[in-house]
């Protein structure tokens, strides 16, 4: 979850996949049909409106194992804001590497800095509270790594990586243990010290039943009104993180905030922001 | 582009990759932790607002590949439209395997019926005209082939899927080459009876050089306003395939498709829907 | 860490690439040489000595990936003790496939039975006691989820699984970083609440540091002796998980439990047990 | 399909799981066995007989893979002619990189030649005529791309790359459709504007209902003799591309050409060439 | 060198990957837009000329992996003979699948075929001798596990698969590593009782030092002529396994082995076969 | 089996495969979190008990592989014996890269050197006899190449790397094909001039069908006392390689290499080593 960049060794294979998809079985043979051999290029990667920039260590990846001799200047990093206008990043080097990598690079990142942008704008709602914003599990297929990141990229926190980064116990899985108690106890029994577990109630006497059995160090609020929220805050008194989730919006999340809760989760961060407008000008 | 079934051959692989980022190290830990080993589900698969789908046979296959013994009934196929509350998609068998394939299949599927669901308002606005809708390469990197045929679900057209699908010259390209007429004829020279040839006019003036020179099948008129446009059809008089791209919303299509231009293309199918909201209930 | 089955699709890929390694480019040659094409074995994997079993799982999916029309029966499944003598597993089909896949399934069930019955031993002695035994990232390369899984069938439990998935702070990292304080509040600002934070301490002043900083869920005791471990365990006073490490072995494990520790970590429960001897037998 | 290399980023999976099936094991058991460490060799690879070559991108990526430290200048290049005895490229470095390179090198290169030169061969004998030679799909199971771009440097065109390239109508497709009307016109339902579509006729009655049609771009004469060829280009009369294929040779080629027909497409350039003797001499 | 078939596990990897290359992005675009859901075939594979049979189980892998519920029936297995017009193969199912797979299937089949025909050749003009037809690493990259097997349909015997299969010095490394003698010893010393040592000499001289030296077990005579091959085999009177290569053909073949030489080899079988014509008819 | 190093092509995906298991979804978080930027290490990697190195190379390439700027010097190379204490190597550059690779490098180190030890304590014992000591395929699921690499930088020999290497038949096979005589009848009709022969017997009867029949180049002599041992390798006289396995551990195995057998195989050479203590001192 800290903001320093991740292993290349980590997101080369992603990259790569996405190249080799984009360039198919010639690749770009517009650029091989009629770019003259040893045409050199400066691009300009900019910004086409203001925003919180994430997907330029991506991007420069992508130009980087289309052709490594290309150069690259970036301009604004990974979780720095960008105003309307701003040059991100400039690749000079051979015409027809940059037109190869181009797609690539801007289908990354105008989507990542649409993520960062969007969790910026909760976190601003939410200064000066205690509140954290942080992600789910309802990522696109196959991007999660950088889509999480940038989640960071915009003040935010991550929730659990996968399924076996940590306990989430839900609804479903307390109906077929059998109540909240029981499926308390088969946690403790078999979770190690290393795994954090959390367990979402909707109702205060189940927060009550998570606060006497013990062995949950999050419980999620899960769609509980401002009133509700509070009352469980109050009833946690600092024994568990509380985590909160279920209708948080720009416009609803401060009030949220308001009531003392440690995190406030959105599914939105990643499945549903706006791809930020960005192009890459010769 | 048909919206016949891809092949299962091909799909697999980008699903698999989907499940086994979601399953992480140890799979479903929490699954694996509280659920009773032989507890079995019966869970459906519903939509929780009106959308046209897409997204069912990957999520069909998610969750035949996570437990090949699920039985999974489609109700409401790709491509077809579905009401508030309707049942898409019915999953009987192990709890384990449906809990462990559930966000996976929905995290498709959601984002797969938005595209569709996008896709499909255009269609509807444009109703009447000659004209198609289609969409760019501005897709999620890695997903290119779902979001293309989620396209198709929605009553839309494919583009060309890759750099080496077609010939699509730019207006790089035509600086680089010297002129149209150069950039044209290297193409003549080069390119083979199979391989569609498009290029990039913004001016009268550029589209009379292509009809002149010919060597193009399909002339894309970008960022000209509905007057403009009109006047290029004309033009054009049916020797190429008209195709309009630039400012393409729910509000302008109509007025564009109105011009006579053939395609409307719009990189927001891809890269600015919103997900629709799909949920599994046990 | 809990004992159910690891989900199929995790395993496959390692299962199957250690086929391949074994069977070169031809497969079993000296198989399709001599055995006479229809030969029938019914093959019965053995126990020839006296362990805590694991591996039958692997095995068993190491044979249907050779021929899945073998029939696999388990006698004594992962996570069972077994006496000399015992017959764990029979296999019944082609005698090409059951050679074919026996090393591989050997191979894989000697060592996992070894890390459970070495668990196993460490568990027995501290029987009584309220510590648990843990294992370590000292895995063999490429077999870790197996390894950590045979822990749990010794009756162990799991400890971080890599890198990505918990805060571990050793001396190098407070050193970097300045001191026990410093590294605790880069800590705090950047975790989130679904990651376990575990530091390192040797001196009781370091301990101390800890406890008045907060932002660690459990602290790790190395090489300190049983006097010290108590006197910890006493300032610890059950705000922090308490993990023992260093000098754990099979003799000196009952008085580091004795000293009221929570965890007792050991690396040579992964990267020095002994490999059971197990067979097929014709 | 220009003679421009493609990218080095779709070569090397190939070359690289080439040099793997080479290596084996161990690698190159012998030279590791015998060469005294430190031996440098300065290699050429000469050409034994006249011909068209191609490989020599990849011949040169083979060896950079192995070792990026050999120093290779390419003295005839892909898509050049050469006469028995020239120095096609001098390797020099490391004996022991350039023997385990040798003979994946070799292996391309002659199979990769043979197509330039048997497809130079057509080319040469349609000298004068409109009529440009093209491949079909009858390549080599997993070599298709570097295939394809031999028969490119032998100066030939390349039909459709893989099924999802192009539409092409045979027989079959008839037949299931119920009659060449049908088929076009489920054909324009359904196809978009960046895909060519080619049908497959071998009647002038088929050929008349395909004009009367509209919707195809390409007609594949099949199996016709010059005169009936004639006859079809004839009511043709540049309104499809006219492609014949069937019993094409050096013999037959020139007066297939002279039918008028635009393209000639032949299996054989790429199932049925002979390797060219390239040697590597230390 | 059995003719017993290969696992599947082994071919399946080689198969898939030649199908997604024939796949493309889409699959079979014709199939899909214009055959009607629910057509079936029963296609017949046949041959189109008399031949050794090779590649009907990669064939039939090829149709399984494309659709596992079709049916097939081997008539015609490899390493069997066919006469023109011979039922080889029936395929029963979704016409669909039987047109994607069809490809890909002749593709390796006429391939396979092709030098198992051409080995079968050899084989025939030696009868009678001791001489066995032996293949080379001159093999098409990539598809080495298919060819070497389909000389084994042929009733050829196979070399060294790769590099670490076996110990085969030639006169480069003689070079290097100073004389027969020093390059034996070197071997000696370091190789164990598990791979074979095969050391190529053009002169009798150097033969002497072979025998001399100790140290081979095989012993290849490059090019020399009838008279020189006879000679070497009297000095080496049974002690090594005498392999004649050089000139090669149909033609010299008989005269080589009636030199009593053991095996002879053939770089041609692999590089320069003719491709046998099989059809698929509906 | 040449102490030569590996080629770095055929070790990568191994190692590259091990850090990305150890990396995990994130990396090193805990050093992503609390190392500032920039700083700097010199690391030692340092022996702590006296052994037979190996897996420096493997180390190196470790290292190279996260971050290939930083500054690797080897000081005690694979094959070489350190002493307690000894430096064997130094890596320079940043502290976050050397974090990364720490345990990965350790975790193969320490295992290899293990093996290496072992062999090297065996060999010691039978040094002045012309016995080799030798491996089996008990090696460790996907770790094959370096075990085995490593047995050599123990001074012993390789055995058959895979199932498709050499001939090795087993009682098994000579019950399945009905006596010795059969068993060496099919092996000579099917086995090429390349590969090796071996034969297991466990009864001088059988070794006595073995010399009669011939067609095996190898005799492996199971769970043979000395005294039937000598009595083997007399009645072999040098015909045959001969092998002892069985009851093979430090204490006996001089007395087995005293009967005068040619190598003495042992599968827990790589099942049942001690790994080496390897640390990394800042």
């Amino acid at each position: 979850m800290p903001s320093a960049a991740l292993p290349d060794l980590i997101l080369e294979p992603l990259i790569r996949a996405a190249l080799m998809e984009d360039l198919g079985s010639y690749g770009d043979i517009t650029t091989r049909t009629v770019i003259p051999q040893g045409t050199r290029y400066c691009a300009r990667l900019n910004a086409r409106e203001a925003a919180m920039v994430s997907g330029m260590q991506v991007a420069a990846l992508a130009f980087r194992l289309v052709d490594s001799s290309l150069n690259i200047t970036t301009h604004i990093g990974d979780g720095a804001p960008c105003a309307k206008g701003d040059l991100l990043m400039e690749i000079e080097g051979s015409a027809a590497s940059i037109l190869t990598g181009e797609r690539v690079a801007l289908n990354f990142a105008g989507r990542l800095s649409g993520i960062a942008t969007k969790t910026a704008q909760l976190v601003a709602e939410t200064k000066g509270t205690g509140a954290r914003i942080t992600c789910t599990r309802k990522t696109t297929p196959g991007l999660r790594i950088v889509e999480k990141q940038a989640v960071i990229h915009g003040g935010g926190f991550n929730h659990r990586y996968s399924l076996s980064d940590a306990i989430l116990i839900k609804d479903n899985h307390i109906a077929a243990a059998g109540s909240v108690r029981a499926v308390l106890q088969a946690t403790k029994a078999q979770v190690s010290h290393m795994m954090k577990v959390e367990i979402e109630v909707d109702r205060l006497d189940q927060l009550a039943e998570v606060l006497e059995e013990g062995g949950a160090d999050v419980v999620l609020l899960d769609n509980m009104g401002p009133d509700l929220l509070r009352e469980a805050v109050a009833m946690i008194d600092g024994r568990l993180v509380a985590e909160a989730s279920g209708n948080v919006t720009a416009q609803t999340v401060a009030e949220i905030a308001a009531t003392g809760v440690d995190y406030i989760s959105s599914g939105a961060l990643t499945h549903s922001y706006r791809t930020v407008d960005l192009g890459l000008d010769f």
